[in-house]
């Protein structure tokens, strides 16, 4: 057996070889350097040509700084993906489920009730929808633009919350955007509303605390979550999360039943209704991927690479359209498996919430029935505050977005006692009825379609339709003239390409 | 810059350096070859010293050959886990839950029903329950026993099913066991029992073309499952499964319908009832789990190593008692972590259970005051359909082993469904009883315990007691005397160790 050494002394070609190799392996390590090099400083270009003021709402002058961030967010105005699962076709609920109109019947949703769109509509839709027309607080405002936190610094909170959704149209103009989020400073996470560490204050936590994983999901709820408006000890509106008992729809429940607070009386039922926003954080914290610490951000605006830049998207979206950047950074299976996977949990959900809008909208009439018989209020109570909770915890699924995949299996079993109490009352409402002569069943009106429920309910579509056509040409042009002027005096640092507004 | 020939040309101990390096590295890689193959050839030893007769029933005989997969089987004997969520003790259902006393009234599972324990006591249990106090079909055997598929072969399987429990008590003494899922020529797993390979002949499949992973769940599938004993065209209590139109609650329920088949008539509310068996594997398949592809036996079976050999183990048992070599396997959280999320999950199923449970109580009480005060069957036929269904439903996921984690969504679904049928049976009720008078509501007994539910019902425990003893005195020792005559004639081979005879 020969040694190296041999080998080499005996043919120095071999040492050449190796000597050789040596310096190939050089070369390519030294140009693969250069290329990180490279990236790196590609990427550390990222920061602020301009400084942004403390307060300032319009996205495109933050957008002039940060491009990227800037144009994923704008693509929030494609909101052409609709999930298979719901037909692939954008959704008027109302339509797709009448027994809702019924469900509200004397609340603004039965008016209008459309899927949401992206972010990118907010003023708009809230302008356009016909539950405004009849005015609304100005705390409706809070959560659809950035100038909400300019308004709540010019003018005080409290007096923010104070006045008609009227009062505010003119200062409310730039949608939803970098400001709700980020400090303009240093692009951290920021809170920009109080009621969410208000909210959290009154629990004894301190919004401070968060880390940075957990402001991914906060800054999300602050609007995404259940709130209701305070007008107690004189309050004028005061947006306030009802977390003091607990985050559960069971929790929230306690809390409005204990400080007597109702949302809107049935016009046919006259229970005393709660009408859920969109408790969507609520919701997820109960799953399995708030559990696994997965954030809102993480599905809904996964990182994307461009060339060097590893960035956050900002096109928010539901992550079934992004199924590569978000579900499958973790799960191994093909898009088609998830998106099934997914499906099949939102189909269970709507199966058991089509069982409660069925019977709550069949109590509704029931219990009409049994006041139009001379029912007692002593009598009607007890079905009354049945009908209360079961549509508070069937709404509370039903609102949130996600048709309940952010924790199906909470958003089921709230809806299994949800089913419960609509029967239960069902069951109250009949030995009412028959106390007072009424032993043939209730007739059941046609509410087969949004029309029809609508007319049932007494509303008078035209009319609202007529009152939104008014607005849109006396109010809403002048809240545009007066904004335009507002904003014509700030401060637009030049790299602002104004046909890049999206006001 | 001098190249490496240069070197070892000039300083040749270079060179001895890099040989002795080699040979150094040779010798360490001889060793790892040299360790490999001993434990290849140790793992190569597992096989059968003697051959084992087809139909041969008793563990121990296959023991001789598997020590590794007997030992562990007979570790089944062990059943001092409890789970955390069940408080850590063994669970009298009837004690804990004294409404499935009433909701079993008439029939034998309000007498007795306790937490299942292993495999190994399936023939002792099956003895000791007073639900066989009264005779059972000789099909209660089937699942209990690897004496089942040997009698079988020698009398038939319409005929092994034909005639009482008591019948066959001397044939059938081996716990389930080995045979039942394996073929002993090879240890390839093998369907023994044949209601299964007929079921999903029905169904247009062959269990022939399963594949090996299906395999380690369909071997369970013989047996945990739903099932009843068809009494249709002269059959006599063949064993068959109700899946001609599929899996789910829903499809069964349809079967039974059309088939107008009952386990037994509601002792109080004279419905038509079902009683679920334990459908693990129809609820499991609409799972997570059986999704992504995880069989039974990875779960509960998981691999462990014992030296070089890696092998099954055959200790059949709750995976929460074994997190590590089954969850953790694939899931990358703490034992603490995993459990928990089992058991919030469970606990959500068993919310929505405890609903239903309380709810039908009250149905089948408030049905037999109906019958009391007058009703007719024409009256009531809708009413106990809804219990029927409602109760099937609530047994579909009660009955299931696992308290739902099998698939939480489809368990929580399933019992939201069957708390609508329920409460809707008190509704219509109500009506029947107003109809006759009964305006106040009925009466509730106290059923707070599983003594005073039974009494309830008419049980006389006393004589179940009675009876028992009397088996366990004149009857079982008879059963063995005759077994251990016929045993003590079976070759036996001369490596089984008789002291290690579970029977």
């Amino acid at each position: 057996m020969k040694s190296i050494s041999d080998t080499v002394e005996k043919k120095p070609w071999v040492g050449w070889l190796v000597f050789g190799a040596t310096v190939g392996a050089v070369i390519v390590a030294g140009l693969l350097a250069s290329s990180i090099m490279e990236r790196r400083s590609e990427a550390k270009q990222i920061g602020m040509v301009n400084p942004i003021a403390d307060w300032e709402p319009r996205n495109e002058v933050w957008g002039a700084n940060f491009p990227r961030q800037y144009e994923t967010y704008m693509d929030t105005k494609d909101t052409s993906f609709r999930s298979l699962n719901g037909g692939g076709a954008h959704r008027d609920y109302l339509e797709d489920y009448p027994n809702l109109v019924v469900l509200w019947a004397g609340y603004g949703f039965a008016k209008d009730y459309e899927q949401g769109r992206g972010h990118y509509y907010a003023v708009e839709d809230i302008r356009n929808t016909y539950r405004t027309n009849a005015g609304m607080p100005s705390t409706c405002w809070s959560c659809k633009s950035t100038d909400v936190p300019r308004v709540m610094e010019e003018q005080g909170v409290a007096e923010f919350y104070d006045g008609s959704w009227f009062d505010r149209g003119h200062e409310i103009v730039n949608t939803i955007g970098c400001q709700d989020c980020h400090d303009p400073k240093n692009m951290n996470l920021r809170i920009s509303r109080p009621a969410l560490a208000e909210a959290l204050a009154r629990r004894g936590e301190d919004i401070n605390d968060a880390t940075h994983n957990e402001m991914r999901s906060l800054v999300c709820a602050q609007c995404h979550v259940e709130y209701y408006f305070d007008k107690s000890d004189g309050k004028k509106n005061y947006l306030t999360f009802p977390w003091d008992k607990g985050f559960s729809a069971e929790s929230m429940e306690e809390y409005y039943d204990e400080i007597e607070f109702s949302d809107w009386t049935h016009k046919l039922s006259k229970a005393p209704m709660l009408k859920a926003q969109h408790p969507d954080y609520e919701l997820y914290m109960t799953g399995i991927h708030a559990e696994r610490g997965v954030s809102c951000a993480d599905c809904h605006m996964p990182y994307k690479s461009e060339g060097a830049v590893k960035f956050t998207d900002h096109k928010i979206q539901s992550p079934l359209n992004n199924v590569a950047n978000s579900c499958q950074v973790c799960h191994r299976q093909s898009e088609q498996t998830l998106l099934e996977n997914v499906y099949s949990r939102q189909e269970k959900v709507m199966g058991l919430r089509k069982i409660v809008e069925q019977t709550l909208a069949t109590a509704h009439i029931e219990a009409k029935a049994a006041w139009d018989a001379g029912a007692t209020e002593e009598e009607m109570k007890p079905a009354l505050t049945l009908i209360r909770h079961a549509q508070w915890r069937w709404d509370w699924v039903a609102a949130a977005n996600g048709s309940g995949f952010h924790a199906p299996n909470t958003a089921l079993e709230v809806l299994g006692t949800s089913i419960q109490k609509a029967e239960e009352s069902r069951r109250l409402l009949a030995k009412i009825l028959w106390t007072h002569g009424v032993t043939d069943p209730v007739p059941l009106p046609d509410i087969s379609s949004k029309a029809k429920a609508q007319a049932y309910i007494g509303l008078d579509m035209a009319m609202e339709e007529e009152m939104k056509q008014k607005a849109k040409k006396e109010i809403f042009p002048e809240w545009d003239k007066k904004a335009a002027e507002r904003q014509s005096k700030m401060d637009t640092p030049a790299n602002v390409d104004d046909k890049k507004s999206d006001y």
